[in-house]
């Protein structure tokens, strides 16, 4: 499976604000780039955290797109995955809706009656991992559903997550012209954060897009 | 007075590891290029945090540079300048020795025998702010002991303190091909964080430099 990170970012590395409020931080163009990104995507994933913050639809926006997919015998919109260790994204999220496939990846922690209750709201359930998801046993369940080529779009706990699994194989990031600040805020890779052994990434790409700059990275 | 920020970032936004240990970011380029701007500037600002974690010595490092500052009638090195609210850099620091002078940014809740300790290893001590500097206050006074160029290195509560203040006129951003990650971990632009009214910049220059990219903004 190929796993595509792509996120936007203030010049100081912020997804949003510490109250974890959007900021528009890039434009129409690189709205149009993430686009075609989720239109050449089988799935796109998420981590719950931003589900709560944003209830994100994750699907096509360009009906051209859309059409082209079903031409192609693929589904109009990707399929959504959300990592949700403890299961708590809510059964009404715009991302469990009819327009696509839903994953839910879960760990062995997650309340039995909430799975319920988004199984019955139509996700697909994924156990992998204890206490918190096993990516790289969820990912590899996603492939044998035939999922060859994942967009992660965050937020920076999963994005973290996704290197310190070793499973990012590109990183596209827009970086904003604009400072959002914060020690609180989240940032495109938070968790606990590496001390040694950083992965390395090598820039294939730099292009001004918008008011800002996409950096495009294959991963080492 | 032009005041110039320079760091440089992992591709998260990172200024080091969530222990604070410095992390070799960039490489030969961009350090010639951070010894250019200390030679084209009067004075090189830090926060104490940068003094207590990395004791730099904030000199120009190209002997050619330092001479031709010289033959110009300038000081071989610029004056070193640390925001220190409290008066906590150390009468041992590298900063303090007497390859340059040395000003020391202190508040009025800033202990008088620290401060005073801090005169005789040669500190020139400016008074501005109640407990927190006032750095729009202290800047001034800078200018008017003749500091028409500051260069800003960090660290991430300094820069926004900065920004915040909207005192910036120029930001350059070396971002480094590594993730440091950690939601702890310093970053370009700590402090509280902005929740609306963004410091809006002007994307001036992309360079690509090293294995990385230098961004170079004007702040509007």
């Amino acid at each position: 499976m190929e796993v595509v990170v792509n996120a936007a970012t203030s010049v100081d590395g912020k997804l949003s604000t510490r109250e974890r409020r959007q900021v528009r931080i890039s434009g129409e163009a690189d709205f149009d780039r993430v686009d075609r990104l989720r239109a050449a995507a089988d799935a796109v994933l998420v981590g719950v955290g931003t589900v709560l913050a944003d209830d994100p639809h994750l699907g096509v926006k360009a009906e051209q797109r859309r059409v082209e997919r079903l031409r192609n015998g693929r589904p109009a919109n990707p399929a959504r995955v959300v990592a949700d260790s403890r299961a708590r994204t809510p059964p009404d999220a715009t991302c469990l809706n009819d327009d696509a496939e839903t994953y839910l990846l879960v760990s062995a922690a997650a309340p039995e009656d909430r799975v319920e209750r988004l199984r019955e709201a139509g996700a697909t359930v994924i156990e992998a991992g204890a206490e918190r998801v096993d990516l790289a046993a969820a990912l590899a369940d996603l492939e044998a559903e035939g999922v060859a080529r994942l967009l992660a779009e965050g937020g920076g706990e999963l994005i973290y997550s996704l290197f310190e699994a070793g499973l990012v194989d590109e990183l596209s990031v827009f970086v904003g012209s604009l400072v959002i600040g914060g020690r609180d805020a989240p940032t495109l890779a938070d968790g606990e954060g590496f001390v040694e052994e950083f992965p390395s990434l090598e820039l294939a790409a730099v292009e001004r897009v918008d008011d800002g700059v996409v950096l495009e990275y294959r991963v080492d």
